[in-house]
């Protein structure tokens, strides 16, 4: 049976009646302070209207100022029972038959706003944020790749949901632009490590709980208790730099590889919109320890699907599909566990599950994984790739498949930005470039140069800093209207060093060569420059 | 050369007109709000009080109401600017030669409390923290005991500032007691591993630097800036589980061993207060990355000491004496390793050093290190020791030492609270564990006796889990006033049970003698009980 509102709303939308999902809009007017909404159909339902109208009837919410915050954290501080008045409440007013919002012209214009017209911000303030690793799958892979088939999977991962501390400050609402991150890389034998943007970016695809009311300090959640403590469910991708990650996460676990950004739906769907589709987890063997005993195991049967978009719109393609129902470990176990040594959660809290990997090739969650860690490059609609480059949008979606109706997640999105908009909006970024270039010269100048190869090698590599600092000046100087003459500009550039420099071997393999290569890597990532890098 | 301030100060505080460390604090009238002070000798200079009477009257404090928050951070996001200002007005008003505050006998009494009649509070409210791993001598004593001394340290230490997400929620200020954290530790053999409070619970002391400007996401923070990204230092004593650490952190680093608490002192002593006792940093080799590179690497000589204070008085002692100025890493350098990646910190965030340990062994910053994991036990004056009892109380504290005064940070303490106090503040704890005795005594009942050994153990067991029950109601019903007749009943039942079972050996070594040796494990966690249990 499917639910019927008076808000017109498409079989295939992920926001019917029967959903619901909490989120923090701000409309188009600049002095509207951002405010809780729910989404139906194409409109977001704006629950301070609502309230303020005095609509919001049942005695948990009639006196409460929930509903005109800038976040979330109240509301769902409140509990359950209050989710459950203003879930029937909001069910209520929107259904087909129900007059009061349908009916009053006023009150519909000022409480139902098209979703192509308001900004959605993040629905949490997050105090603290934390990363599961509950995919048994996505535990073996990672195992296997880092420490062999061996010790693919740590003896403790079965006893106990394995997770870290994550960053908090760096959780940006979907659509948010990334910078790629910068940072360390194994170095190759003796060498200095590797330092630059990062080669090997990768998307994690992944599900949050959001916590509701918390608990004291010192007072552990029963396992059997802890769903009343889970508000509900958003998509969430878990950027991550392997080669960041793999180089500094012995012995502490992963840092600056995952701190750079993480991405999360503007969408809450509630465990209450998800109930229907609760399913049994899978069997946990060893059985895990008496406080992690659930009487039922439930998960949560949600279709998930990475999509990546290049700039090239032909390259578009699925990555993966996958399912939350894979988890080994519950949220509900997940809580309990984080909770036993007294640990206190917060309202708005962060529980993501980790990567969320199926069996089966095609169900994998990240590039680690699907490309065996840059091994085996994967098709993008015909486009080898083995990680993220910039200008790619990953795109997340989830949804629940009920009769004739959909409970779903809407998209979870982000893309790297090109490293070109960071030289253009950052002066002091160019100018470090810059000195950087003139003081490569200078070195070049102090080496010897009587031997007839080094001073060749030595010209060759003078004309190829020249050529870096007219690019850099290039990208720098030009605005967003002159990219396509700045790009012209750009490739002729490449073209005459490459011509210049790539035709002598030599140059490639010596020390100011090498050098010239690293400082390259360090400062730049866009891709003309890797190509003309690269020689190809 | 000595300030002198109208305000007595003893030559051996902490607190002198040098020093002005920033606080919050509550007064003894409960109407009041928590409000930001500065400690000078035993009192507190309320800074809302100064701020109202006008007297910041420089360019950026004003028309501020950064000194009428309940936190300090908005004044530390205002920058260095604003803290020289502040600095500056707060020296001159509390100098010996000037009148405003000494001769105005009304704002005098009302800015001026005695620091023994209010309470401190956290400082700071703390978005994220982290924790570093900056101590060579640390890093080195670690990894030799948990991968022996081939990998002592692992490559990447020497080439970038290690660190983990910690959690910024169970952060607590100096006083405030702690409960003993229950979790799991490896296995023996092929049991289930065991579950229950820790047994290797352990103090680090370290210091924690806190954020004062952030950082936007994306934009790193140079090197040679982040000093002006610091406003001050704070005492930090990072709780640890040892056993619950050790089975938990590999792959993914600590996590529940280290969530429980984390207290810090009451007290930021600014880096204007710490700059004359600036000192250089060790020589780093290899040298490290162009983007950690200092003009002046820099440390600070403050003189950390560790004290214990046992339930009885007389082991009261001295566990280590160390130096801030031993880590290897500087807290500029790891702020600028922390936002490389782009990755955005916010006013109030917390970096802690890692325990901060020296090269001698009266300098080690952890029972950890100081017992060799358990197995060289120390004298806390003539009594043994290996990990922290219920009750024990650690103390740190840290100054530096100037000519004729001391700037320091006060003291940094907390204790793990006896297990009976959660029993009788938890009614339902209670219930629980006499449901589990219960079903113990029911499975008991299971087991056939018709060998005359297992009946006899069989009723050893049964009398031992009636003796439990006992003491759990003793436990659980006595009030404060009761407590000496508790601790009475309780050793004569103790004894009691100990003729009754422990006088054969036999009992300790059936599966039930053991399955119950874990029961008791697993829920209490107090010496009586561990005693019992022992039979000692």
């Amino acid at each position: 049976m499917v639910l019927k509102s008076f808000v017109e709303v498409n079989p295939e939308s992920h926001f019917p009646l029967e959903n619901l999902p909490y989120g923090i809009f701000k409309s188009g007017n600049e002095a509207d302070p951002p405010r809780p909404c729910i989404a139906i159909g194409d409109f977001v339902f704006n629950l301070s209207a609502v309230s303020s109208a005095g609509l919001f009837n049942g005695p948990l919410l009639q006196n409460s100022d929930c509903f005109h915050q800038t976040s979330l954290n109240k509301f769902v501080g409140m509990g359950r029972p209050a989710w459950k008045e203003a879930r029937s409440t909001i069910q209520k007013l929107l259904s087909f038959d129900e007059p009061t919002v349908r009916d009053n012209a006023t009150l519909r214009e000022e409480s139902l706003l098209p979703m192509n017209k308001v900004q959605m911000l993040l629905p949490i303030v997050i105090g603290d944020y934390t990363d599961f690793f509950s995919s048994m799958y996505h535990a073996r892979n990672c195992g296997i790749m880092f420490r062999g088939p061996d010790n693919a999977i740590q003896p403790n991962w079965f006893n106990l949901p394995i997770a870290y501390h994550g960053r908090a400050s760096s959780i940006v609402v979907s659509g948010t632009d990334l910078i790629r991150p910068r940072g360390q890389a194994h170095p190759v034998g003796s060498s200095t490590p590797y330092f630059g943007p990062s080669r090997k970016l990768d998307f994690e695809l992944e599900m949050a709980a959001v916590v509701g009311p918390g608990n004291e300090l010192g007072k552990p959640v029963d396992v059997t208790e802890a769903a009343d403590h889970i508000f509900g469910l958003v998509l969430m991708n878990d950027w991550s730099a392997r080669d960041i990650q793999a180089w500094e996460y012995v012995p502490l676990g992963p840092f600056l590889g995952k701190s750079f950004g993480t991405t999360i739906s503007p969408w809450i769907v509630t465990l209450d919109a998800l109930g229907p589709f609760s399913c049994d987890a899978p069997k946990q063997e060893p059985q895990p320890l008496p406080y992690l005993v659930e009487k039922n195991s439930k998960n949560y049967d949600i279709s998930l699907e990475v999509r990546v978009k290049t700039t090239a719109p032909e390259h578009e393609s699925v990555l993966t599909k996958s399912n939350f129902k894979h988890l080994y470990w519950t949220i509900t176990q997940q809580l309990a566990h984080h909770t036993i040594n007294g640990c206190n959660l917060r309202p708005g809290d962060l529980l993501g599950t980790g990567t969320i990997s199926g069996p089966e090739p095609e169900s994998l969650g990240c590039l680690l994984e699907l490309t065996w860690n840059g091994k085996n490059p994967l098709s993008f609609n015909g486009l080898p790739r083995m990680f993220l480059e910039d200008g790619d949008e990953v795109v997340l979606t989830g949804f629940c498949k009920g009769d004739g109706y959909k409970v779903g997640f809407g998209t979870c999105s982000g893309k790297s930005q090109e490293t070109v908009d960071l030289i253009r909006s950052n002066e002091k970024e160019k100018l470090r470039m810059n000195e950087a270039l003139m003081s490569l010269l200078l070195r070049l100048d102090s080496v010897p140069g009587i031997d007839p190869t080094v001073r060749e090698v030595r010209r060759k590599v003078s004309r190829r800093i020249v050529g870096l600092q007219e690019i850099l000046d290039a990208v720098a100087d030009s605005r967003v209207e002159g990219l396509q003459e700045m790009m012209r500009k750009w490739e002729e550039v490449v073209v005459e060093m490459e011509e210049g420099v790539w035709e002598d071997e030599r140059c490639r393999t010596t020390v100011e060569g090498r050098e010239m290569e690293r400082f390259c890597f360090e400062k730049f990532g866009f891709r003309c420059m890797e190509r003309f890098l690269r020689g190809v």
